[in-house]
């Protein structure tokens, strides 16, 4: 994966500034974009079987692709706006989960919690 | 901003490699479980007026980086699984934005376009 | 069902009034906390196969309930703020979709086209 | 408002039965249709100001009317899906909401905690 995260935000950050758009890119109008996003990613896979979502044909992919571009845009951008670093409040996350969901406890069941943590 | 995304990706994999929740990571169950983080993103900003939403206080700051980590979590698995560059998806939309939005001509206005791209 | 759509939004209107909560319904928070909800409803679904979701067990199904519930009373209350008519609208969107999508070359498939409407 | 959900209900069932959509119509493709819904209605209102928001112009209403008939006509499926009554469950949750949330106490406040409603 190209991992430049730094590099997209700055990106991002002056496609923002040369239109002077960063005032609509308040916290509250961003997240929504990222919602609006997100549900056009969910309409993609929404009248496929498991199988098909599992094996996306490739105009599927593509405009699967196209969303997922869209979606972390949108959320890299939130994130620069806020602050955030991403990549260390996932990992933060995960330590709470791997604290929380012991492996021998938890091997296979989705039933016993939601298995959370991504 | 911590830029490691392909090992967060690898931990991630880990993560359900030794619960055995593979079977529970298919793309449609993932990209269920980004739009309900999203959700609980959305929920946090839902109430807030602008200014509150532009100057978190310390307390939501904190639920917010811990939902973001959510998203990032969730967002990686699921391009993990799908063999999508989430960086590279970005900046390919981006060009496309660039090309669609010429700054002359959409500066500072929402109107005559959704200022998309993030 | 019960088809009060009408006294639902009327109670929920004196809701707000009695906690002078009014100010803080606005269209965009409203849309924001719908999509909140919505979010907790998708949680609720996202782990289960495709026969658990079909015939849920009764604690699943009475969280179900819930938020559904909390949908349909963010969904009221916003239309009743913009002055929209629910039930109109959906006919109107279903009576586009029966010119669209016609029964003989439709059938079966949702692949044509997203066999959108409901 | 035109009240009848349950016609709304019939004739949704009617849709499907006839184009042959019931094996679409399952629990998880619906809440992810309501999902993808909802994040359209959502970017409708994403760039807008809350004055803009506060009082749309003519054709971004007609929008939105048609985004509320799509999120309707998806929640009444789901809940015509799962025999649950939409409206009952907007009621006992608002029941919880009247007793949680005394108005002496709440009024005018979204701090003190989330001014659910319903």
């Amino acid at each position: 994966m190209h991992d430049d995260l730094e590099g997209l935000a700055a990106r991002l950050r002056g496609f923002a500034q040369e239109r002077d758009w960063e005032r609509f890119h308040t916290p509250k109008n961003l997240v929504m974009a990222l919602s609006g996003e997100v549900g056009e990613l969910v309409a993609e896979f929404q009248w496929l079987t498991p199988e098909e979502a599992g094996d996306l044909d490739e105009q599927t992919l593509a405009r699967v692709r196209d969303e997922l571009g869209d979606v972390t845009g949108y959320l890299v951008r939130l994130a620069d706006v806020l602050g955030v670093d991403l990549v260390a409040a996932a990992h933060a996350k995960l330590d709470d989960s791997a604290r929380r969901y012991d492996p021998e406890v938890y091997r296979g069941s989705a039933r016993k919690a939601p298995p959370l943590p991504p």
